[in-house]
């Protein structure tokens, strides 16, 4: 075996389904059928490796629209696709106008003094209009302002940020859809857009001219009741038992002792911890798949090491050097998610940097 | 301004005082008078990048013993270091003994078929004798049939881990001490090594040969009462204001408005959010230091931003670009951990990977 084989299977397994990106892709666009379809590839592609998903998108797909957040993300992408359109969230401080202009990437722009410093300009931007977000984007007074004065601007896109775009239910979405539609009267002929992945399911009229997904595209679900069909699990982490014990009654696992065994155990070390991303110590009733069965995680969790009971007799072929699944189709991200203090989108961008990592296409 | 400089304001930023790992580790040193001293520089070296970290241990201070978590871990290391010493936790498969051979690095055999496959070897191992925390190590079954037979085993260093070394008075220290010394007393001539960051300060007859601290090298606090003093903090995340706000009361900010201004109130938005590890939604009464005073982190943390409560008039020479320190020596570790479902050892090793990074050494 040569040495790169060896210390991939020295370390705990992401394996990232492109296939699925652009299956998942495919099902949002067909969801906004009046509408393009944008990609939001910021942190990393929520954690999963930019240099993998956003070529699998882009050449695989009609979408030539990308969203990061800083223009440090955005420079790394351009560095990846030469003509795509880039809109970067942070928006503008003067000393970056420059390095927008050269790479040909759009700020959107989230203040009256932001839009000042493009006026002159006349390139590309969008310009965010806050609806209820309170967070970045024009407030209430200033796209008053904005909208009563005249401008200078190339504004290729207007855009405005659900915040409970996942509970359909919700009074607030009404009320910001009204106040974006306001708005795009005012500004009409400027493509506009409002839908998040959740938006899009919130029907035709949050469309508009662009949607723009991001946790939808990597398998995660908003907090919709229900994960939308055509949706599907885009990635796998898997881990290798490095070592088997057998307990007697009263022995505990791990540091502080906070699992002790009530009969004669059989448990397995896997190398895979906290440092990964993936289990919490705070988090409780958490499991593996392994052997065609659940297996509970047991003890307090390790920088580089977690301890999974194997007592039940479904797991007596199981043996050191087994691969075992910490999340992929039988433990779902949404599984995780209910054990975890956090929620899926902080468990995807919180997975660690020592998995081997290994990309799949087939579409 | 160049666009490095423009990228590098685009981004939060982690500073890591080389030189205060460097004074931890004389701290730790000099707290084992009778014990060599070693690094834990496993997970990337606790998150703080092992590139640069290890070299500053090594050529700064005695240190020459290294210990990782997985053989890729020591592969990466060795690359870094072509003389030290480097064991690693997590053992021995077959596949791996030729790698761990070919690039003169330690396996810590972890049970009797490690040790059947490294024995004719003749090449440096560690052992690892479980007193206690029943994860890795020889169980006592196979300690007793280890040291009742014979070996051509070349063992540099024997080792076990301490349950509760943050606990003083924790009668499981006593325990496994008492357990490691007749193993020691049964391996004579052989180094021996017990004891973590916390373990140190547990006491002389807890040092053996060799001390191996990990988490208090990176200003860390393993659950002492108090941090020792001579251990200083090592790191300073700080991220910049993208926007500042202006509420009225009742308005709500960021997702689910989970937050209401109840007076007129002064919001910034600053470029840092879970994605960058350090704050999770779930995180309570988390503050941010600015202008010389705490302000309160405020509404759900969003993947790149958070907002910060600036209403109270210290704040009001604040303004857009303005740099604030959200980890550091105003907002330690320990104030972090406080208001977190995480512990430090997680807040640590998750910091993201967006911050542009700067290393000091001053020493």
């Amino acid at each position: 075996m040569n040495i790169s084989d060896v210390l991939k299977k020295s370390s705990a397994q992401l394996d990232v389904e492109l296939g699925n990106i652009i299956n998942n892709y495919n099902t949002l666009s067909s969801a906004s059928p009046g509408a393009s379809c944008a990609a939001v590839v910021k942190a990393n592609a929520y954690g999963l490796g930019l240099e993998k998903v956003v070529p699998a998108i882009y050449y695989n797909t009609r979408c030539n629209v990308f969203f990061v957040a800083s223009l440090s993300e955005a420079i790394t992408l351009r560095s990846i696709l030469v003509d795509a359109t880039i809109y970067v969230f942070d928006g503008l401080f003067q000393d970056q106008v420059d390095t927008y202009l050269t790479h040909n990437i759009r700020p959107i722009l989230n203040d009256l003094n932001q839009i000042k410093m493009w006026n002159s300009r006349r390139q590309p931007c969008a310009i965010h209009f806050d609806t209820g977000i309170n967070r970045l984007g024009l407030s209430k007074n200033d796209t008053e302002k904005f909208l009563n004065s005249t401008n200078d601007l190339n504004i290729t896109l207007i855009l405005s940020h659900l915040i409970n775009s996942e509970d359909p239910d919700h009074k607030s979405n009404i009320d910001q859809l009204n106040k974006f539609t306001k708005i795009t009267r005012a500004l009409k002929n400027i493509p506009a857009s409002l839908s998040n992945s959740a938006g899009i399911y919130l029907g035709a009229n949050y469309h508009f001219d662009l949607v723009r997904p991001g946790i939808m595209l990597y398998g995660g679900n908003p907090g919709l009741p229900k994960r939308p069909s055509g949706i599907h699990d885009v990635i796998t982490l898997s881990a290798r038992i490095l070592q088997i014990r057998n307990l007697n009654p009263g022995m505990s696992v791990g540091y502080k002792a906070i699992w002790t065994a009530r009969q004669p155990s059989r448990v397995a070390l896997l190398n895979v911890g906290y440092a990964d991303g993936i289990f919490k110590t705070s988090d409780r009733n958490a499991q593996v798949f392994v052997a065609g069965a659940l297996a509970p995680v047991i003890g307090k969790v390790s920088m580089d090491m977690i301890a999974v009971d194997i007592t039940e007799r479904v797991f007596d072929g199981v043996g050191v050097t087994d691969i075992v699944e910490i999340l992929g189709s039988h433990i779902t991200l949404e599984m995780i998610a209910k054990v975890s203090t956090l929620e899926q989108y902080e468990i995807l961008t919180g997975i660690g940097f020592r998995y081997n990592k290994n990309y799949n296409l087939r579409i």
